[in-house]
């Protein structure tokens, strides 16, 4: 017990991600995304097409610091598009603590929770607004959109849990690809560069 | 890393608090809620009116495990009533682990999250639809529902924060009472019994 304890605070978030009250965001952009679509071609064409500094996803977040028991709250909202015939993501992660769990609840859009386990389990989970994963810890997750309009999720997760990204970079990417059926829906495809995530945690 | 993951699931999550995929639920009824409300009388008599075993509050909670990283992810939906001029209210609690922070999102209804520091701070924050109180650590904070229909919360908080129920009763109740403005609308109002939370944590 502290004099500087946090003071509680409402947010407001709205289903299209803006969240009152935040005490940071960032902006991912299309241009920082090389490397994350198989389709080395197709993303030079997209970038090419649309610019570097195109909107990919926007997050933004609220703390009250770092104490352990303190969570992260906030929104990610990611744009839809096509990337060849991957749809648009997140770079995904692994949290630094890997046991850390997460939720994520859609407020809005159509997207898939893509996650991967290091010992070669992988799950894809659609979700629309209402439905909600809880990601487990020791799991590598991504959002994917899948829809054609702002894919918006709610998150929560333990302020000490950070992020591992090279882990998916340095595998060549997750296990499998969410790409197009061809029609309006959405399949995963497992990704031929994947090499696997060799020992790590 | 081990063989014994969890799986990740989705969990569907409804406005009115049903949840798909739950691992655990209660009930509290009002009868359970003997001491909690500040006019004795009044209590007896919603209890002889309404019955013992009439739903106060209802909890569906989903979780993988106890592990350290591991998150409690639910639904709380608090049946609107009054007893005397005290709006509807669960017990509330101040985490076991004091330090752990808890996340409520108002799915319906019309609410307010109230919330005491051991030392004295008091804070009562209206919820709506889409409005989110992130509850820092160190918080005594219950739930009260000033409306007329369910006040539905979705929540996310460490699995090993554990509750103290009580600090509240010991303390002869939270310092504040959120009560009938005798309109339509509700105001807060010191606890003629509220002894202070003594040397808690």
């Amino acid at each position: 017990m502290t004099t500087d304890l946090a003071w509680p605070i409402a947010l407001t978030i709205g289903v299209d991600g803006v969240m009152s009250g935040a005490t940071g965001a960032y902006d991912k952009l299309l241009g920082d995304l090389d490397g994350v679509y198989l389709n080395d071609g197709a993303f030079a064409e997209a970038v090419a097409a649309q610019g570097h500094d195109r909107l990919a996803y926007h997050v933004d977040e609220h703390r009250y610091g770092s104490d352990p028991g303190a969570l992260i709250v906030g929104t990610s909202t990611l744009l839809p598009g096509r990337v060849g015939d991957e749809f648009a993501m997140t770079r995904g992660h692994l949290h630094a603590r890997a046991d850390r769990a997460e939720l994520y609840h859609c407020l809005s859009g159509r997207g898939v929770m893509l996650m991967d386990t290091v010992d070669g389990r992988s799950q894809a989970v659609p979700m629309t607004p209402g439905v909600a994963v809880h990601v487990p810890g020791h799991w590598v997750h991504r959002t994917v959109n899948v829809g054609d309009e702002p894919f918006v999720t709610l998150f929560c997760y333990a302020a000490d849990a950070g992020q591992d990204y090279d882990l998916i970079s340095d595998a060549g990417g997750m296990s499998q690809l969410v790409v197009t059926d061809g029609a309006d829906g959405w399949i995963t495809r497992p990704n031929p560069r994947h090499t696997g995530y060799g020992s790590a945690a």
